[in-house]
């Protein structure tokens, strides 16, 4: 097994401006590769301190990702201090510089002798090229191990990632095959579903790993098999995802790796169903959790952010009696939301919810984190009552992510 | 200045599953203290991994605070190895064990040996009481150096940091007194901004620094001043923080550090004005930055979500012709729907966004990243056209930081 270390250089980090989102992503990225991160280092820009961490990252590990300290002012230090860990001068790479050039180029504005010096790169660098900013990658070989530099910007990261350093690290190592399969279930936790399949958990050759990789009301099953042909892999690895399909049918969303939001509306557009939301304690977040995705317009109406109680009758027709008598935070409520979207919006299936998300508004009948929600399709409204915790931010994630799984199940019995 | 380091042990950070933003947190905090991070090391549950960056630490810093692997199963080995690592034996806690007891009778689930095993802690421990969880956090002193462990589960954490680490760490080391004031900027950038208190920033005496924190259209400035007595510190940064306020008056929304839409809600709640949303392209996600804050449903009445054309018309009043003649993104269209968010839904301000999110959907004339933006007052409709750039999430968050922006812009000319 390959061994890596990520290095981030920077003090942003270190002074918990920023949060290293970076360093999780490439993880993912070589570990689907076969290769196992060993440690992750945060470094502030000094030199010494940045000698040191190469330094004993190459004690412990083969291959070594450096990301951050390329940019062009003079606290950016991570090329300096790299030609001078491998002991090299400096050569000036054209295709960076002509990248550059068009960069400024675009935005009309002078190229100056710091900018050009972004082209300048240790001797004994390949370049990657980076489509996306002025500060090449750099892939090194030096005393068997390897070592790859690149900007701290996740966007020009993850192109250089995934066009140049993966490619590039395929090559360059044996790696063992290894083929991934992701299994996304929702509405199940997950020791509940390690029983139900356990049976298949405990069959698996060795060379066949499950993880489980649970996420708010989600679980995903990673099937993990390597070594030898890739396509045996692949048809022995569909074998198994066959089975748990088959042990857990009501609680898969999707056979392979793709966010939840995105399973339910790529299920909906291929019916040509269409939804809409009533929200209230969730407040945009739900519709939000839907949007994000490109090609969500395809499938999602749009819907009423119903805060005050005027709204819900106003956009939704939830009857005055109905939140008098019953109070906002309630089944009936909630039931006439739901049927008021699909009425006024004119789609499908729609989605309501109301609670209390906290931390004020809780009382003793309805305490801080209740939240009620409904499910309506063209002939019936089904509802269900949660009871959550104290934190507003975790109650309307957990309200809205409920809530699909809600309409998931209702989609799957309609529609399977 | 006193130096730390933060470990963080954990498989889930190496495999990229979660991603570490304790570190983060914890940096901000001990920022504030006046305490400089000098590199944060993150490992798998290790044991010799583990007390290899343990001793690396204790090389460069005198404060090393752990956190991850308390749990009770048998892969979280953190406090088996710190006894090694201080070479000590085990002692039961007993406030600890209480805790734990208690935790267990809420939930009705029996208490077994491996729980019990949570208040069994390394001798020369100081037990951090975890009144949120069942690892207690611990404190050490040895050879010169502090260590903290804490459970890596954030809320736990932060509880433990807030309440136990930072009085102590307050307690134990002679810190020097520092006093921090932020004030939020928005719609003005860094550079443009420093040039406006340039003046002011180098009239700072040397014990005054001044931080720029910059985030998608708004800007922080943290003024920190060191040594002394605190409370003429505190006289003494408020002298420039009224500076900067005279200086950029514009441009500040808040003397505290508070986020953005919570004092665009303050500032509003205290005029006791409200606002509603009318959101296409931005699918909810201004609706939800201002529904995440708690007491926002004093300010902000609602919203609707109007992603097809038809919900356009139906809940926002926007002509058909208007919609066939200017197209969804629009100066007209997006005036409408302002306007008819405010009458429709009553609020006193309402702010309107319509535009291409991407990757699909731009032309020539509208390429991808168009969007437009209106704010309606009682008297005016201001609108604004923004060319963001081709990435979707990038695009929905801007959209809404710069309308929430314009927002407050027009709030300021109309009430100060």
């Amino acid at each position: 097994m390959i061994l890596a270390e990520i290095i981030t250089i920077g003090d942003e980090i270190l002074i918990g401006q920023i949060i290293d989102s970076n360093s999780a992503w490439i993880a993912q990225r070589l570990n689907e590769c076969g290769i196992r991160i060993k440690q992750i280092t945060s470094v502030s820009d000094d030199k010494s301190h940045i000698l040191e961490a190469l330094n004993a990252a190459a004690q412990r590990a083969q291959l070594i990702i450096i990301t951050g300290g390329l940019g062009p002012t003079k606290d950016d230090i991570t090329k300096t201090t790299l030609a001078e860990y491998f002991n090299v001068g400096f050569k000036r790479d054209e295709a960076t510089l002509q990248t550059v050039a068009k960069i400024f180029e675009r935005y009309n504005r002078p190229l100056l002798d710091i900018n050009i010096r972004q082209a300048d790169v240790p001797e004994n660098c390949t370049v990657l090229l980076n489509k996306n900013g002025t500060a090449p990658g750099m892939w090194f070989e030096h005393q068997n191990r390897t070592y790859v530099s690149m900007p701290g910007v996740p966007f020009e990261m993850m192109y250089l990632v995934e066009e140049e350093v993966i490619p590039k690290i395929k090559q360059h190592f044996q790696l063992d095959s290894i083929v991934h399969h992701t299994i996304l279930t929702a509405g199940i936790g997950e020791s509940f579903l390690a029983e139900q399949i356990s049976e298949i958990e405990t069959s698996l050759p060795a060379h066949i790993k499950l993880a489980y990789l649970p996420k708010l009301g989600q679980v995903r099953l990673r099937l993990s098999a390597y070594g030898g042909n890739e396509e045996e892999l692949k048809t022995e690895i569909s074998l198994y995802v066959e089975k748990i399909v088959a042990a857990v049918p009501e609680y898969v969303v999707a056979t392979e790796d793709k966010p939840f939001e995105q399973a339910i509306l790529d299920f909906m557009e291929q019916r040509r169903l269409t939804v809409s939301t009533a929200e209230s304690c969730t407040g945009g977040y739900l519709s939000h959790l839907l949007t994000q995705h490109a090609g969500s317009s395809a499938v999602f109406l749009g819907g009423g952010v119903t805060y005050s109680n005027n709204l819900k009758t106003q956009i939704l027709g939830v009857l005055p009696d109905t939140l008098q008598n019953h109070g906002a935070v309630s089944e009936q409520t909630v039931r006439e939301m739901a049927q008021g979207a699909l009425t006024n919006f004119g789609s499908d299936y729609s989605i309501a919810i109301s609670g209390i998300a906290g931390p004020g508004g809780g009382t003793d009948d309805k305490p801080v984190g209740t939240v009620w929600v409904a499910v309506a399709g063209k002939n019936r409204v089904i509802t269900k009552k949660f009871l959550f915790g104290n934190r507003r931010k975790q109650n309307i994630e957990r309200a809205a992510i409920n809530a699909l799984i809600l309409l998931f199940h209702i989609l799957k019995e309609d529609h399977c």
